[in-house]
């Protein structure tokens, strides 16, 4: 008997999180990974660190590399690109960039983890050298040898999410006077506005300048770039940033009439089955199971990706794995800030059509008399009938990163406001008040 | 009609936020509190630092004094000692620390919040010049006075719990050469000897000297303490700290007849009344019910005081709270590192009956690649046959402090180790690795 094929479009974090656990679950199989860039099993998260130069080496992010999968038995190509899948035969047809060459591959199982691509809007000049995204080793090397051949001064930012923001502290650790374009009225759109405020005032702060509610109209430039037009006028950019958000890689699923699901990523169930049997899909190209809505939702996260490539891998490798759902937890570091959020924003929820009560606390990250210690703003967002916690979110100058997970921990449960003012929760002087911030938060809902 | 009187023996965390609670319930209210010490609502968790020098001041801790609560209708008199509690004639007699005088004062509802009192073991010369307990404003400025005066070089802390290790901390600041005595094998009782480890190695590498299962014999000196015998050698100090342990003062409730629980501490129900009616208690005089063993518990901490001080007094004024119970939370700072436990060590679970199995790992705090990572041990105990969370325990140099808050919600919740392993965790290479420290260790249990 010829042992099972198992072909995985993309080699992130879920396509090699899956292909290392189906590998431990059945030593049998014969796994392939195609990977369309030149890397695979890398930490995208961490390319704003290795551009500001907090690390090393950009391929410091790589955890593992192709050869050590080669190890495990797993064979990871890299610059081979996927072209179409025929669900019907069974088989992929790839090409090897490098080479050119065309072949077609067979599989019994395929997983698609071909993750989110960054939106590169139809801006005039977009495509001018100096514009750049980040979404891969290549983009991050691409950017660093920009930096250090043209050093640049100036440069503009052109989204003001998570990756946008992250890159602001990375190019102003080069000197470079930096201006953030966000097209909403505010900055990360994970936060509701008056916390988002805090994060503006950061940037502000740290000398960056910030233009909300304003769209680009398109970049300037000769050979390179030159400048960014906002409202008719050109703000001077040397460097230009593109973080204006990611979308799911769907193409090669929907030619092969693998469902979508509402949010325009891969539909899957929670053992990350697409549509069409024997074809699973995991990361960011697939939906995910929302625990506080109860219905699919689309969160491109590192942490989601390797979760549910982990079981996608098991469930491949003949196991019963099932993939628990997201809350939606996100935090970003903004300079001297951190900024948490996990469930819904006021303004996500009241669009999810709950009807919704909010408390807003400031509490000291640590007993008052300690000192260092910050103020942590923390908003929690609710069900007014049922009074079940739909959300919250913190930002403050330490404490923060790690306190919104026990927000995680009460959204997994289903939890009331009251259930989480309940909490047993650590304190010591020089780590928390008696009264943790999120308990003086969650106490005001309860009065 | 006359208004009914509040008696609240004891002004600590529990006293203090009763008579607050019950004063915002019920305006009408005479709220009477008696306190033995020259001080009210002052958080002793603070005195460590403030002996270090962390804080400017002892009574920085103070959150309110006696002037403050007299402006919200509380009295709240220092100095003055409760000798007696007739339930029937619902009287109480005090002393008036200051005059000697004695008075008698009813009441129609009685708070009993006298707290713990450090245990001061029967040893031949405890009671010397330069042998200090910690549990009390005084306290605190007794041994700042004494260091001022004395200057002393050589300490010995009598008791490796988290009162003595971070009196070590505070000590080792004025340059003491200091060594600790634990009578049992390892530091931290709230840890499993693996993780008290690395409790005791950071001792050592603050050249903090450290005796195991040895008991003290006595102290020895003259006009002032001057050593310390343990095994027949004396160990010479000009400063001892007696950290031991506390026990719930419960004299007064003992001769009143308020049926103490199987802990030795008061026994209240989830509305904080005790056996007679009319009669409260609170704070670390009371016992508390342990979500995890689902019985009465006895776990002195500042937390539990000010939530069940608040359960109180929002009943005795005329409400209907109640208080959800403990899982045994707790925090300390060792030096430069960080040591929490929720819920059951391995060592408890066993004691209390729990077929268990445990799993540890080692990970990072931080993405791997990101500067400053620091390993963070994590041990779980679960009960074997239903997977149930039943305790958690971190130890490392950043990072640990809130990140047990997420093991106390698990037992909160009543997890089994394969729901806490499901957790949307936060997540961004400056704070957390992809698979967060407890999410690895969950992922052993699951295999």
């Amino acid at each position: 008997m010829m042992s099972k094929q198992v072909v995985i479009i993309g080699g992130g974090a879920a396509g090699m999180s899956a292909a290392a656990k189906a590998r431990r679950m059945d030593p049998a199989l014969e796994i392939v990974v195609y990977e369309r860039s030149g890397y695979v099993s890398y930490g995208a998260c961490g390319f704003p660190y290795a551009i500001k130069g907090d690390i090393a080496c950009v391929e410091d992010v790589v955890v593992r590399t192709p050869e050590q999968f080669a190890k495990q038995g797993i064979r990871a190509l890299v610059r081979h690109e996927v072209r179409a899948i025929d669900p019907a035969a069974r088989t992929v047809r790839v090409r090897d960039l490098s080479s050119g060459v065309e072949i077609t591959d067979s599989w019994d199982e395929l997983l698609l983890t071909a993750g989110g691509g960054a939106i590169r809007p139809p801006l005039p000049g977009a495509d001018m050298p100096g514009v750049f995204t980040l979404r891969n080793v290549e983009d991050a090397l691409a950017i660093q040898g920009w930096i250090a051949q043209h050093q640049p001064t100036r440069g503009v930012i052109i989204g003001g999410g998570y990756i946008g923001l992250e890159m602001a502290e990375a190019l102003a650790a080069h000197g470079i006077a930096l201006t953030v374009v966000e097209r909403l009225p505010h900055l990360l759109p994970n936060l509701d506005p008056e916390l988002a405020a805090h994060a503006q005032a950061e940037l502000v702060r740290q000398q960056v300048e910030v233009r909300l509610s304003q769209a680009v109209e398109g970049l300037d430039g000769d050979a390179c770039v030159r400048g960014v037009v906002v409202g008719g006028q050109t703000i001077p950019a040397d460097i230009v940033i593109l973080a204006v958000g990611v979308r799911p890689q769907v193409e090669l699923a929907r030619a092969a009439r693998v469902a979508l699901g509402p949010t325009g990523a891969i539909a899957v169930d929670d053992h990350q089955r697409t549509s069409v049997l024997h074809i699973w899909a995991a990361g960011d190209v697939a939906e995910a199971h929302h625990r506080v809505t109860g219905r699919p939702a689309w969160v491109p996260l590192g942490t989601t990706a390797n979760k549910q490539g982990k079981v996608a891998g098991e469930n491949i490798g003949g196991g019963d794995a099932r993939f628990g759902g997201i809350v939606g937890t996100a935090v970003v570091k903004v300079f001297d800030l951190e900024a948490a959020s996990s469930g819904l924003t006021e303004a996500r929820a009241r669009a999810e059509g709950f009807m919704v009560k909010t408390v807003s606390a400031t509490a000291n990250s640590r007993a008052h008399y300690m000192p260092g210690h910050q103020p942590i703003h923390v908003k929690l967002v609710y069900e007014e009938e049922s009074r079940r916690l739909l959300g919250g979110q913190l930002i403050g100058r330490e404490g923060v990163a790690k306190r919104v997970d026990v927000i995680a921990a009460a959204l997994h449960g289903g939890w009331t406001v009251d259930e989480l003012a309940e909490l047993d929760l650590s304190y010591a002087p020089p780590f928390a008040p008696v009264w943790d911030p999120i308990l003086v938060a969650a106490n005001l809902a309860r009065r």
